[in-house]
């Protein structure tokens, strides 16, 4: 049992999808969440800009005593994860193997698709998470195939709430379409997307979509149930929400997912 | 005569176009650019944040000894040009008041439309701009009415260079059509928003499409020319291009509008 707080970093404010996630499947948790606005978005920085601002976000969600630390951005996980996890005294989940573990268990054709951010896609993260997920035991006679796929214009899409649900769906399908007519599953690996799950779930009907925040909450409350790390049931559950730099986007799209919290802020 | 640099900063590499342009009509002068790419975009951070970003910009490039400051960044003219001008011992010119004469002296109708980015819409820079101009005498008779509209998406799509023009057509008519069917004149007042000038022009055929660009670039040529401030043509000419995030979509764009340029790292 651990009553202290659940960290959650993001390039900004997409990842409160992910703090949704959490909530919903682990409700008696308290969540603090940081959103590093200013330096947003971190798929078009450099991969040492990446690392630079990844550990500024860990060492304030942990002078504030989190327990854990989800890294609620796909770049983020990308580039820096696993020196995240090597430097930190409390354990750090990416976003990334969840989801890449889901899109496992869900194919049946063994083609899996990834959607991301430029820099989620140069990583080659995801191919690299499926590659060892195939390597372990469970998963040894399939063989996975993956192909992933750079949307830049989804993320402005979410933060603008783009109205023209027509030209978004034509967007969705000229980026999406080869790798739809390869796979059976397609994982949205950038945080942002959920929001336009709808749309994609309308122009590809056939194609299972794996929601990456979803994937990570379940994945934290199995890490926490295991390892006797969950709250009290108390009643006593907070939900923090920082940034450095309280914006528009911040502010609609926050209040899109949790109306009427108080966004903090935090002195870049 | 003054044979130091123009120094032109922008929140990252949309602001070359103005450099660019500058080459163009002053082909004799050094140029020092600087693009604040791990802040970018400016678009959608605060005005204290901006403000802050700004200074430090300007900062850097009088410290490489330049003799006048281009800020190529309408967002940071909208909301910094000011108070950059009240504290810089060199002269500072904005992006926004060229773009404005520019497009008060091309109406006929007297209705002039801007397109920006959301932080630069919400500023209202371009509409106060407009209004100052018309108080002084030489457009006293004029009764001039703006209207004003953001366009997220373009520059993601100038970014990532996106391929299909159909959509990009499609979100074009979208964003413009209203402005399109009540003005005759329009500001593209984002930096980046040059690059697709051609798709602009052949969804909106009848309209007169005002360059912030390379309206500022006249501007600056005639500041300096009155002032006696042009360099001595002694076929000595740099251009040197900086920036704190030597990234893809900067080495990308760089290269489009300045091929075999040779970009410079500047310590964050």
């Amino acid at each position: 049992m651990n009553n202290a707080a659940i960290g959650i970093f993001d390039s900004g404010v997409g990842g409160l999808t992910v703090a949704k996630a959490v909530r919903a499947e682990l409700p008696d948790e308290s969540i603090i969440y940081f959103g590093d606005s200013i330096h947003l978005p971190y798929g078009n920085k450099s991969p040492s800009a990446i690392l630079q601002y990844s550990f500024a976000n860990m060492r304030f969600l942990c002078s504030l005593g989190v327990k854990i630390v989800i890294v609620a951005c796909n770049t983020s996980t990308a580039v820096a994860l696993t020196k995240l996890q090597a430097a930190s005294s409390v354990p750090v989940i990416g976003v990334i193997n969840p989801g890449a573990q889901a899109a496992v268990t869900a194919t049946k054709n063994g083609k899996i698709g990834i959607v991301g951010t430029s820099r989620t896609v140069l990583s080659r993260a995801y191919t690299k998470s499926i590659q060892t997920i195939c390597r372990g035991s469970n998963f040894n006679e399939k063989k996975i195939v993956v192909y992933e796929k750079a949307c830049p214009l989804f993320v402005p899409i979410v933060e603008e709430n783009f109205k023209n649900k027509k030209i978004i769906e034509q967007i969705v399908y000229e980026y999406m379409r080869e790798l739809a007519s390869k796979t059976d599953t397609i994982v949205l690996g950038c945080t942002h997307y959920p929001l336009i799950r709808p749309v994609i779930s309308r122009v590809f009907p056939r194609i299972r979509l794996i929601d990456s925040a979803r994937s990570t909450a379940s994945a934290a409350a199995s890490f926490l149930r295991q390892n006797n790390l969950t709250k009290k049931k108390d009643g006593n559950t907070k939900l923090h929400i920082y940034t450095n730099d309280i914006n528009e986007v911040f502010k609609k799209i926050s209040h899109r997912l949790f109306p009427r919290k108080k966004i903090l802020f935090k002195e870049p």
